[in-house]
């Protein structure tokens, strides 16, 4: 599978995507109730366009090589609320209702673990 | 100036830092009051080295070249409380006091003017 797939994403929100060397943005997803930064995936086209018509975070994974649902095995899911593009189209923010940790760890956040300063 | 120039950056976070293929990390920026997720910038070892000692968030920026310190310019200066790495090592978190609005558009976060969902 590649990440830069054919896709259904919508002509005008993709003519404003500015993608990196790989096809991919950064996602930055945040919890609707917390407003906690919960974690940081990477989007293609269809991974957007899948999370924008699912209402699901979906992201393309850099290390397997493939889309996953958020929670799709853990249950740990995320209802999308919100989709937002940044000024210069190349970061996305997802404003999720998130079920259980959204860390693989277990922990509330993947930032939780380890602060520099 | 190269990205990957030497640095000072502690050897034990340098050790956990997992860059792209530019030696860069995502780094989010998040208001530590309104808890508003403002933009998100770029970080290199350098870049990740004097945010940590000046406790001003510090970015390489991927179109000039060059670093570049948040509100040098328009005085809408970020003042770091805390930094995190997350669970892969791959993501910056910076909760900062963010000076006026964060976006170059005068807007309050880079994220307000494009919501696709």
């Amino acid at each position: 599978m590649d990440a830069v797939s054919s896709t259904s994403l919508d002509p005008q929100v993709s003519a404003r995507l500015k993608r990196d060397d790989n096809g991919l943005v950064p996602a930055v997803v945040q919890d609707a109730t917390s407003r906690a930064v919960l974690m940081l995936g990477w989007m293609d086209d269809e991974a957007l366009h899948r999370t924008l018509t699912t209402g699901r975070s979906t992201f393309w994974s850099r290390s397997r090589k493939e889309y996953w649902v958020k929670g799709e095995t853990s249950g740990h899911t995320q209802t999308v609320r919100e989709v937002r593009l940044d000024c210069d189209g190349d970061t996305l923010l997802i404003v999720v209702d998130q079920v259980g940790p959204a860390c693989h760890t277990g922990a509330t956040t993947c930032f939780d673990a380890d602060r520099l300063r």
